[in-house]
């Protein structure tokens, strides 16, 4: 198996070394040949080459089965809306020349952390719902896109074809039907042709999947119930845009951010990641919480490369370590705080 | 003064009617003569006339000093993708004729009712922001939009212009003179053109608001901590969808939704509603909750009229029917639950 390693900024370089500590464990308990090559992305790569996805990591990645992603952005770019290289344009390059059109995203709770969630027990407890975030169109891509001659007015655009819908649908009705059975399209079809094309793409796949109760809700009601009651969901599937903002909210829900992985999926290839940030604060402290990371590569095994068993044996050890509080100071909640690199250690 | 008044579809026309019992009260108390004249809008004008905001019902608008309105939407409209007309058209009509650019959303808690929020009491108790959400501009209304020939593809295009932008920022920073003089721009100025014009025009002004401190957040961010710790802020400003989706976010964690009244601004009109939709499965059984209706004339007091003492005298005895637990099912909680009717008589 060749993996690629993108650390990028802030705590992701801190996380992506316990996660692979954790790969190389796995391998050798399982008797798996592992390579690792790694590629520079985001404001590290900026600093080094002035691009943030270089034409060499993307190289990397495309020789790797897997591709292993830590964080991007730094905050030395946030407040200048002139800058002319952000990080961010390498996330999005890196997604689009990856082809990775589909970010998926589940929010669980793990029993020991949910009393940490915003939200009354009640509410949250069982949460159990994913997200199919569309990730290569819409607004994030469109063109036209810029300001005009006197640069007093700008403009984006938002645009999806029916093809980049029903791949992404089509995704979410599979998952929903090894789940609870129940797609929820989220859209804002009482606004935008953009919405319309996806509700009328979703009704006409919809009988191809009989089993599935599909149904449709508007952006900003998703934006409420996601916090009256996320028990309700099971699989959600939404255009890029509307998908950055809600997957983000559903992500404080089970309070547990700093344990959420991801999978970002494409036709040719995969990239896995924690949904936390760079977190700049904590970067270099050996703090950070590496347990999100640990579980995106356990789910790169299971997605990747179909090993159900290496998958739950990272699964299994996570649990014990919040079992047994090895962890990091942020879920420690007065007993002793490990530090990164100690978590890494023991989990592998 | 001349109100003009919009009932709308679903329970629209219930709650405005106790919002007009209790305007009438404050007009007989004050000394007012207050005439009132209706106009058609939503689901009911189309069935009445095919357009969702007809002229007559303009003009009825333009000839008053402030418009107040209960809601619109049929679901027999939401599921049809092709449908030709949508009663929301009849809104986004209203907003531009009546140029009404500035959503004005507040979100404040109810001492008795903000055991209701789905948030733990720490997070949410104490909580008090405003978002200015702007209305006219954005998404909703860019051109071009629509499909290609084939129908295989779909656009729509966001787009501002400065002047859009500082006028809405303008509100806003001049209320967070008035509050705890925090701003919040919301934004995604790391993908979008739109959003950096947002930024750098913000950015531009904030020097004329010294005493207001600026801060820049993505609105994936606000999203999220909105949930976590939405005491953090104070007066919030950001475009048209992103105000869409978050201030209905916002409007749950209250606990308070069915209280929460709003306010569209321009510089010639202003219309004032409750921030919850209609509801159609309670409308006509006399069950709605008019609170939020009712604290919108309030607001139209205070806002169109400058007329602060009516303005008090109406959130008054709104305190007095939660205290003496004068108020629908919805909030009744084991007390008896009085018909909507029965509360807009009470208040009266
Ligand atoms: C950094 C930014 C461009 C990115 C996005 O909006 O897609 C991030 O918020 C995410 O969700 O991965
Ligand atoms: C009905 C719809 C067009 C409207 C909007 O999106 O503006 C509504 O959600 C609102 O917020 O008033």
């Amino acid at each position: 198996m060749n993996i690629a390693l993108l650390p990028g900024d802030g705590i992701g370089p801190e996380v992506i070394a316990q996660a692979v500590k954790v790969v190389k464990a796995v391998g050798k308990k399982f008797g798996h040949t592992i390579n690792f090559e790694e590629g520079v992305v985001g404001a590290t790569a900026i600093d080094q080459t002035g691009d943030p996805y270089p034409d060499a990591t993307h190289e990397v990645c495309l020789r790797a089965d897997a591709v292993l992603f830590g964080a991007i952005g730094d905050p030395k770019y946030d407040n200048d809306p002139k800058a002319k290289v952000r990080p961010e344009q390498g996330l999005l390059a890196m997604r689009k020349k990856l082809g990775l059109f589909a970010n998926v995203r589940p929010t669980f709770t793990f029993p020991s952390l949910v009393h940490k969630s915003p939200l009354k027990l009640e509410r949250v407890e069982g949460v159990d719902f994913v997200f199919f975030r569309e990730l290569t169109g819409g607004v994030y891509f469109g063109e036209p896109r810029g300001r005009n001659e006197q640069g007093t007015k700008a403009f984006d655009t938002n645009v999806y074809t029916k093809e980049e819908i029903s791949r992404l649908a089509r995704m979410g009705f599979e998952a929903a039907q090894k789940r609870r059975k129940i797609l929820t399209c989220v859209d804002k079809a009482n606004v935008l042709a953009t919405s319309r094309l996806w509700r009328e793409t979703v009704q006409e796949l919809a009988p191809e999947y009989p089993d599935v109760k599909v149904e449709y809700e508007f952006v900003d009601a998703v934006a409420m119930r996601l916090i009256q009651w996320p028990k309700a969901y099971d699989v959600l599937i939404t255009e890029n845009l509307f998908g950055d903002i809600l997957t983000d909210e559903a992500s404080v829900i089970s309070g547990s951010m700093g344990l959420m992985p991801s999978a970002s999926v494409g036709t040719e290839n995969k990239l896995f990641e924690p949904i936390h940030g760079s977190y700049p604060q904590a970067a270099g402290k050996d703090i950070a919480n590496p347990l999100a990371t640990v579980l995106s590569a356990a789910m790169m095994f299971e997605y990747a490369f179909d090993m159900k068993a290496e998958a739950q044996a990272i699964s299994d050890v996570v649990n014990k370590s919040l079992a047994e509080g090895i962890v990091t100071e942020d879920i420690a909640e007065g007993g002793k705080a490990y530090k990164t690199s100690e978590v890494g250690d023991w989990l592998a």
